[in-house]
């Protein structure tokens, strides 16, 4: 049984960590993302999203513009929109979304089919390109999207636009006679159709997504290289001329796919809802897969940041331990959809392993893709950087040494507003009577258990300190009611104190799957420290499996859950020239950079060539080495005071 | 006033190391790359290129096939088998040459041009693609063939043809009045025509060369953006969509570069034309660019094998000490062109340190270019390998971790074949009564210096000894030939005793400019050593200049010309796990392997990690160091036992 997640309008978070981030969702990026949307915004380049439905609509002469996924822009501002608008009352947003919501009805066609590329650009030409035209990724978008709406809104406008064109997709495909057989180049409609069918309780939505899973990588003839072959196909991404299937996880059938492979958003959307099927089918070979496929993902092809896809180059898996920490992608929608990916497998099995990987990604390369102004976004966030080198027309060119305004393909900066603004989704879930608590993030939650209503305060300044505090405000009638809290990976120390009630460990605590569990009893406030004693994480030296050939001598400071970075704004040029001293522990203090963070500091030391001669390029010369003090911030927090070199991974003085 | 170069049928190379792949040229290569021209190896990839020049003939009926410069295959074929013919007659090859300039001739059109793609499959788009068509590149290749073959046989035929088309190209560009403006997208033609006019005398091929290089970068409007926006412009190449300038050296007059951009080959053999042009006219400003090309390549763009451009994407340079070790590109054709280009720097200046430039490039890179058994060959040379990471279809897609057989694009193996084929023209070189010795490569050589015919033996087992023996065989009459010996930048000492005639250095040695100048007077033997004493090179610990980012905290290890590696074949896997021990001075040894090489030994740490958890991939970890013997080979013998790691730069044990 899957433990149900807590929905954002029953969740508050008050957390400053989180906060700082979650405040200019609302404030700064719905807004931008909006006027973006409505090529307001001057030297951006030009969206025409929402003049593309005004087009289709026939309200607007003109040419579609944009990348054939342009629409799914709307969506995701939708489902972002939608999410705030769960959490709390806005009424010009709110007049925003019905808006576009209304222009959307406007552009459908009788059918119920809606993508304005297609209408414009290429009307008979539906469907005919799954591999790249993005329809059904698009449909994915605006169905989340709709679903988050109806939740917030209980309006159902948005939810009977899209299940018109879903119902259309229904029609259409499946291994049914006179249904045609396919499936998306980009995977997404499934995980939506999942939710649509949550929302509907229409079992054809589940049934749809059942056959997407199901269809891919089967056949005699693979689906893609066969559509290419179609007379009068358009070839619309250079880069996919030369397919190849793995790049959409249509090279063997997903049951009996062992390794994560191509284009890394879409295997963990794909996997998302493999986990969301295997599930609701109580399928136990596609839950299997999951897990080897996330084995694979978290034990050979992570970075330490929770990003995955190594090749800039098809934005793509590669090969176990191939982790470039210069040239890779990491894409940030990635690491969203890994996260996700590991929401559901934690849902489903209530490992709290699976709350590390979630963690991982969020607390690292989910934030590294926004800045902290809410202005900027990273789509590909490497672990190392010298600014000089990402040049465009180069191996580098898909890195950008600094976050951009906006891209002309903007899934990123969308796809971390929409993360943000569901946060409250990861915190909590339950089942039966018992209520998870997974990430730590202050605030509250309320949940109906079967024992009855329950209500936790969360008091935590997590992850900048090691104690959290649950108050129990109220829990179900029978006693019954049960409290499990995820203990971390990095927990050096698990304890509990019932520091209201009887000022005892209870009794009854149980370990199991990496969670805690204790009863939850109204009045009583439980202290959880990760440690053995209370203040900061401790910083931890961490070093890569020997496999990681990028990372050999080399370590990187975690502490907590957040992986730190030395940059040049604290250390200077050169951060390659440097070795830590990991014989001498590093020390943490407060700073109030960075919009407030823990800093480490630790012992180095520098290679000193100031008596190179330059203009030499290749000599024999003498090393020296100079002690230094090296300091290191949240790797998230990288790029925001200027262009610079970062590390993120830093060589280790071999004195051991 | 340039030097001249000595003939090759007036040199014999009598060198084991050279020897040992130049005998592959006319062993292996030549008669591999026919039978792949003609279509008649199983396996390698189509060249269809002998059956192009038949269909263009008229011979055949069918249609082209190949790349759009298909030609230039041939043309550096016939090129290579005229220097073999040069050297020593051979009735075979001579044959086939002969049977391949006929169809050449017979494919000529009635105006003069021959270009098989653009007779076949573009009759009208002649000269209307110069960005990308190749048409005069080719050309190019086909009158440094010409001219190659003319010399060594004394028949005119083939010059004739390549003449005609020349005159073609005179007549259709130019600044003249009802001529075209207009420049190759590719440089090669220009240096061509520098060598077709030398041997014809025609001022018309030396002017049309000096017009292109003078046009190239001028002009209010780019030619190449210009040319593209032509109605009817074809696109040839996928990845040139979104040309820059810089990619063809046109971003800036010739001029006022001060820095080496884009694609690295069109770049070196833009810069020999303009070093031939710059001492053909006496044009200053034109050496100075050279001059300050060339320092910026060598302090900043140039691996220490004398390889260059650091990008696989469009093959270029890109910035200042940007120089990856894993993914850069390093094409060997682009070292071909950089020694090419030093060998005229260094014709024109007698400043020895180009001759240094010129060695690192042949005995490093060039040489990786190929294998040992000559039938396979790299077109990228990495300096550090893991085999599992080099994929398709990723941002090492480029990088290849096996030498291949053959290459859709087959620059590269034939490049090699014409510059092993014509070593002797890099060896020697003669102004007025000096007689230079360049590259220590033993043989012998005859030239007509000013004071009459002059005749050394050389007689030295370099690289692997430091000992030159130079026997002056014949000397003129006058008394007044001098004998110049470079003296290279990784020589420790440099001692010369005469070993007959009288024992003393002679009395009036003048050392400039990295060259030892003395009497050449004919019975005596001088024995030249590159140290104090006698025997091999000592390894050298190399560091790069500290701004390489990519090296800091490494060493390469050099001993005379030659870079060493350190290969799995020798020192297992994990190469990115050790350290060299600086401080402990390198062995060398001969070994039997890899044909026979100096082997170069070190001690090492070695991470050992054998009690890591697996399955993990990051954790907290005491790392240990074992001590290691290390065995490093030359970089140019890589990859000849199989597939591995390998690494020039390896960590240096920081214990300074």
């Amino acid at each position: 049984m899957k433990a149900h997640t807590a929905n954002i309008k029953d969740v508050t978070i008050s957390s400053r960590f989180w906060n700082k981030y979650r405040k200019l969702v609302r404030k700064e990026i719905l807004n931008y993302q909006w006027e973006v949307m409505n090529d307001q915004i001057e030297g951006a380049p030009k969206s025409h999203c929402i003049e593309n439905f005004r087009i289709a609509a026939g309200e607007k002469n003109g040419k579609f513009y944009g990348a054939v996924f342009q629409d799914s822009d709307a969506a995701k501002w939708l489902e972002a929109a939608a999410y705030c608008l769960e959490e709390q009352p806005d009424e010009e947003l709110k007049r925003r979304a019905d808006e576009l919501i209304s222009l959307i009805g406007r552009a459908q066609q009788p059918d119920g089919y809606f993508n304005t590329y297609y209408i414009l650009e290429d009307p008979l030409g539906r469907f005919t390109n799954l591999r790249e035209g993005h329809e059904l990724y698009t449909l994915g978008h605006m169905i989340e999207a709709a679903v988050a709406y109806s939740r917030a809104t209980q309006e159902q406008k948005f939810l009977e636009i899209v299940c018109r064109m879903a119902d259309l997709v229904c029609e259409t495909f499946g291994k049914e006679e006179g249904k045609r057989t396919g499936m998306p180049g980009h995977p997404e409609i499934e995980l939506a159709l999942v939710k649509l069918y949550d929302a509907t309780g229409k079992k054809r939505y589940l049934e749809l997504a059942k056959y997407f899973v199901d269809v891919r990588g089967t056949g005699e003839k693979n689906y893609f290289l066969e559509e290419m072959k179609r007379p009068g196909q358009k070839f619309l991404f250079p880069e996919l001329s030369d397919y190849c299937p793995e790049f959409a996880q249509a090279h063997l059938p997903v049951r009996e796919q062992k390794t994560a492979e191509g284009h890394a958003v879409r295997a963990v959307y794909l996997y998302c809802a493999m986990a969301d099927l295997a599930e609701k089918y109580k399928d136990r070979e596609l839950f299997n897969a999951c897990e080897t496929l996330m084995e694979n993902i978290v034990s050979k092809r992570m970075y330490v940041t929770g990003g995955i896809g190594s090749s800039g180059i098809l934005e793509r898996f590669t090969t176990d331990y191939d982790l470039p920490n210069e040239y890779g992608y990491s894409e940030s929608c990635a690491s969203i959809g890994l996260a996700l990916f590991a929401r559901r497998m934690l849902l489903i099995t209530k490992d709290g392993a699976y709350g590390d990987i979630m963690e991982r990604a969020l607390y690292n390369t989910v934030l590294a893709g926004i800045s902290q102004d809410g202005k900027h976004f990273f789509y590909v966030n490497p672990l190392s950087c010298w600014p000089e080198s990402c040049m465009e027309r180069t191996s580098k060119e898909h890195v950008k040494s600094i976050r951009q305004k906006w891209f002309g393909v903007a899934c990123c900066p969308a796809n971390i507003s929409r993360t943000l603004a569901s946060l409250g989704e990861y915190i909590y879930s339950y089942e039966k009577d018992t209520l998870y608590l997974n990430l730590f993030v202050a605030g509250s939650v309320s949940v109906m258990l079967e024992s009855g209503e329950t209500e936790l305060e969360i008091r935590t300044d997590f992850p900048w300190s090691n104690k959290v505090e649950i108050e129990v405000k109220r829990a179900g009638v029978s006693g019954c009611a049960k409290l499990a809290v995820r203990i971390p990976e990095y927990a050096e120390a698990f304890h509990v104190e019932k520091t209201s009630g009887e000022n005892d460990l209870p009794a009854d605590i149980r370990i199991e799957k990496g969670y805690a569990y204790f009863p939850c009893e109204a009045g009583t406030v439980y202290t959880v420290l990760f440690g053995k004693e209370e203040g900061s994480f401790r910083p931890r030296f961490l070093h890569a499996n020997p496999e990681v050939r990028e990372d050999a001598g080399k370590v990187c400071i975690a502490c907590g859950p957040l992986i730190y970075a030395a940059e040049e704004a604290d250390n200077g040029k050169y951060l390659s020239s440097v070795y830590v001293d990991t014989s001498k522990p590093p020390r943490i203090h407060w700073e109030d950079i960075l919009g407030g963070t823990l800093v480490i500091e630790a012992d180095g030391k520098k290679i000193v060539r100031e008596n190179w001669k330059s203009p030499e390029l290749y000599a024999e010369h003498d090393e020296k080495l100079k002690d230094i003090k090296m300091t290191f911030i949240p790797y998230a927090y990288w790029n925001n005071r200027g262009e610079g070199e970062m590390e993120v991974w830093v060589k280790e003085y071999p004195d051991f």
